[in-house]
């Protein structure tokens, strides 16, 4: 294979287009499986950020069985392409019956539930048992019953235990504060916390006779950077797949870990300002930002080019503004005089999730195009029968 | 036809649906018509906001032969869909020269000209004659040549004149740093300064005997709120068919003018915080904000149910984050109490462009499909055919 620079430019770049490199997904996909197989729990990766089939198998050939997914459409997309256990790790959304009907008869599917209203509400249009995890919040407050309140996590258990359709899995959280966290150790800190508050809920609910009771943690940053998962029984990470500028600044990762990014064209050349225009926006990139050292919003940053790859970012050539369709790149004299009109420029996401999720397919550096799922589809699809589009 | 609410119960929303009010998006047109016509000069909206060849017919019904885009693709696209003047508000990228080949032996093509090397490399390819603008600067600097570089723009104006394949239509800029703007008073000075500086230019130009020379100017917030376009020839506004909560904050346009809003479920209530949370995230409403005047970062408003549509946003009732799939809104006790799990809240969108580019399709308010262009396509159509997959 030619090296990176001339793939790059044989893959004929005309706009933006999603870049994958594969060998590194696969690295990081390899590297988090071998993590939660030393620590002998269940890796059940959450699939939101690659959305892909073709993408799926390479999980399967790793020997991952269960996943994660964070709507019912993309349950119902991943029951199509083969999956039989997935864990839909949002509450439970009892508009959409008809889809967690669907799901039920035909795989094993993993419900969330906050309280018991929901939990008789889902069980007593439920056509076959499905499993279902208490959300528990640890500190991220956005979803699920806080911790601390005994009282009410007793209850939820037992509305769940009184129904015949519904089997208690556990508890469940995503501790998603270590977002924002300062450092690898502040992240190591915080998972050990979200542990040491879900083995607590769990002894209590012992107390009570209600078990077995897992537990299944799931943020990227604390399955990145954690030793120990003592307590844990699954994982369920899902960016770790991609990676992204927000995770190597976390300290989750290295900037050479990031398995996806776009390649732009320049065009335009400022002199004057010390500034480049790419083809590529916000409905390429996404308007996710990280501040940088001086306070300035970041879309992303243009990556070096390597022998096989892209590189490290250039933290001196940052994108700073997007319009619709075009962003802005701010670099020095040096950098822009290797830099024409027309020249791709490979640019690492903010945040790989919401990037990927703007497109409908990933080009590998082998020139390969893989599809992705599409979000907001029309219409949603209900039949479970294999996928017959592709 | 039933009042609001009880439509907005009949359209059956299980997960986040992108409404569209038809009538307030014709009365948006209907205006802005008026005001070109009574100017007495052209009309060349942005197609880059709705990307919906449907919507285009209300455009054509109104009288409107000329249209804008922002990327070629969507000129083959709106091509395709019958219009046969278009111009391409954006840098022309010689990568695609191929796009810009059928579409100048099809359409009266316009395209935007910086330096006079890109002139001739897209003159020496090209099949036919194309019209051509040159991008001047007044302030936004994004990209053009600035307004006050006279000795570039004769430059630039000579060599598009010296190709036989390009024609000078005249200046043309883009006003957004209007979207920066304070109050409408300062919309309508920035606009008159825009306005001043470029028949500046078009004045040295005469100088120079290079004429004729039109201006076209084209922001939304200059075009909703100006009285006066002396000196212009013609207009391209865009947002204005859907405008957005960005526009009325700017005082371009009411809540109440607001077309587009995206209608999502609520899966979960918290009272001891005084929020909900609706099934409707990132990827339902793009990562856009405003800031509030306590300084936070605000994703969108949920907008107070009338009669026939939506009406004023509830600035109490703050979208305060969002994660991929959901978003965290906060709301008082009163309004708490009204809410139930299931019930769709209408979100009116921080910036309408970058929230319908994550739909295939609107719906409108009596159950209408109505298909949007896909942004990117895998694999870019060069056929100028008429759409065969309509």
């Amino acid at each position: 294979m030619p090296p990176f620079p001339q793939r790059l430019k044989d893959l004929g770049i005309t706009r933006p287009t999603l870049l994958l490199d594969r060998n590194r997904a696969v690295q990081n996909l390899k590297r988090m499986k071998r993590k939660a197989d030393s620590a002998g729990i269940r890796f059940r990766p959450h699939f939101k950020t690659h959305q892909s089939a073709e993408i799926g198998k390479w999980f399967r050939s790793a020997g991952v069985k269960s996943i994660t997914v964070s709507s019912l459409d993309m349950a119902l997309y991943f029951a199509r392409h083969g999956w039989k256990d997935i864990t839909v790790a949002f509450t439970a959304n009892p508009l959409e019956i008809k889809a967690i009907k669907s799901l039920a008869r035909k795989i094993k599917l993993n419900l969330l539930i906050d309280s018991g209203e929901l939990a008789r509400g889902i069980a007593s249009a439920l056509p076959a048992q499905v499993q279902v995890w208490m959300d528990v919040d640890v500190g991220y407050h956005r979803t699920g019953i806080p911790w601390d309140d005994a009282g009410q996590i007793v209850d939820v258990a037992r509305a769940i235990r009184e129904s015949k359709k519904l089997v208690l899995a556990g508890l469940l959280t995503h501790s998603g504060h270590t977002y924002h966290a300062k450092s690898a150790a502040e992240i190591r800190r915080l998972h050990q916390e979200s542990l040491l508050k879900l083995r607590a809920v769990r002894k209590k609910l012992l107390e009570e006779g209600i078990h077995p009771c897992a537990i299944s943690i799931g943020d990227t940053p604390s399955c990145s950077v954690a030793e120990s998962f003592a307590g844990a029984d699954e994982i369920r990470p899902g960016n770790f797949i991609f990676y992204d500028l927000t995770m190597s600044h976390l300290g989750a990762c290295r900037d050479e870990d990031i398995a996806v990014a776009v390649a732009c064209p320049v065009v335009a050349r400022y002199e004057a300002w010390n500034q480049v225009v790419i083809y590529g926006g916000a409905v390429h990139l996404s308007k996710e930002f990280m501040m940088d050292e001086k306070g300035r919003r970041i879309y992303g940053y243009v990556a070096h080019v390597g022998e096989n790859s892209w590189g490290a970012a250039e933290r001196k050539a940052p994108v700073l503004s997007l319009s619709q369709e075009h962003g802005l790149i701010e670099m020095n004299d040096t950098f822009l005089q290797e830099i024409k009109v027309g020249d791709p420029l490979v640019i690492l996401p903010v945040h790989s999730c919401l990037t990927a999720d703007l497109y409908r397919s990933y080009l590998t550096l082998e020139g390969k195009k893989i599809e992705r799922r599409q979000s907001n589809d029309p219409e949603p699809n209900y039949s479970l029968d294999a996928d017959k589009r592709r």
